[in-house]
């Protein structure tokens, strides 16, 4: 019985599990949970997570959801992925956990309030928040010079590694969600990091097709989600279906 | 050469690692970075820890930082720790990832955002920030509610397990800072959830009598925080060290 894989392809971490599955060759089966017809909320959901949130996985009777936690169990029960994605050695490995860690209460949390509370709270019925925004937009910048020159000081990807881990497809993911900014502010946000623009092409790289592949999606919401936003009159447009 | 363990006993997350140390008889150095006297911006702790924060340790001329990687990396690089620390079956391990990941965005976020809110910020020279306490005690208490009806249905400690594993002691020092606040909203929070008071009882048993000697501190300070609350001038007072 194959992997199964419960993702909304709009959610970064879900993209982050799916390019790793299809990287590695791993025999898995999609289910799509649609976030915007929040099915995360179904009971049939509620039963593979209960946390209400994508992604998860269930593999035979065990399930789990939180994409690290994913992404670490499919490197070790699944014969065939590469060890550069989840090193045995335990610096190396220590060191995977430090960033990824890190990740939750900063790139993360910048990078996911600013698209948040600029373009998607709408989506969600509620009012687009500029402090929130501005908030986030500090702690992702803060992240951003944090990555620059620490955590890629020492290699093309994080931790000195000459190879991706699942902490550069992660965090790289949770990044391209900049690209439902407007060209001009994810120009200005991301133009001054050079490594890290570097570090996420060499990502995407690593990872053709199957990363340009899962992240078409993001691109057609683009237009989707700009109808979306609040009009002079403040109301968000709801024309269409993402 | 001992392994270097660099704290403040004010941080939950540096308790935990002190709390798992001495409990499993590792030979360490306890070197503190009192978080009061800025000396997490020293330069030479920068060398430590870039993102000058506590908990960080050095094991030789290895270094890491972020509490869950410390406890990862000491289970696995210690002879000696028991193995339902971080039980070496993949899938038993695996949850024990997904429960520290959600304690990222969830009960960290809830419990520190409440307990700074209303509490600390006065400490670090800004205001208290009653909205922000609201919407952290949300947060924390839809987290206690999870803990209760999810991550401690099927045991004594989390994830089903019959004994502590590192997530135990990380989540119930997290709650721990909650006796910094008044008896009456401490009582308040925490008192619905019964099987996360009869956990945290079960956790300080299982850890003694290092949980207690280690929060000792925070007893000792909560006496001293309150002495900072605001006055009537709206005003904290900072009468005396902590």
């Amino acid at each position: 019985m194959a992997l199964k894989v419960y993702v909304d392809r709009m959610s970064q971490p879900s993209r982050a599990v799916l390019i790793f599955c299809k990287v590695n060759g791993i025999d898995f089966e999609e289910i799509r949970v649609d976030i915007l017809k929040n099915q995360q909320y179904s009971p049939e959901y509620k039963a593979i997570n209960p946390m209400y949130q994508v992604p998860a996985i269930a593999d035979g009777r065990f399930k789990l959801f939180e994409s690290h936690a994913i992404l670490i169990y499919i490197s070790c029960a699944f014969p065939g992925v590469a060890s550069h994605w989840y090193p045995s050695d335990l610096s190396k490995r220590a060191k995977i956990h430090s960033v990824l860690d890190w990740h939750h209460s900063n790139l993360r949390r910048g990078a996911a309030g600013l698209v948040f509370n600029t373009l998607l709270a709408p989506i969600k019925g509620l009012p687009l928040n500029p402090q929130a925004a501005k908030e986030s937009e500090q702690i992702l910048i803060r992240s951003l010079s944090k990555l620059e020159n620490f955590w890629l000081k020492d290699g093309r990807f994080l931790v000195g590694s000459s190879q991706p881990s699942i902490a550069d497809l992660s965090l790289v993911c949770e990044l391209m969600q900049l690209e439902l900014l407007s060209e001009e502010d994810r120009h200005r946000i991301l133009s001054p990091y050079k490594k890290v623009l570097q570090w996420m092409e060499d990502t995407k790289s690593a990872t053709a097709p199957h990363f340009d592949e899962v992240h078409r999606v993001l691109f057609k919401a683009q237009k989707g989600i700009r109808e979306r936003m609040p009009t002079q009159s403040g109301k968000p447009e709801l024309k269409s279906k993402m």
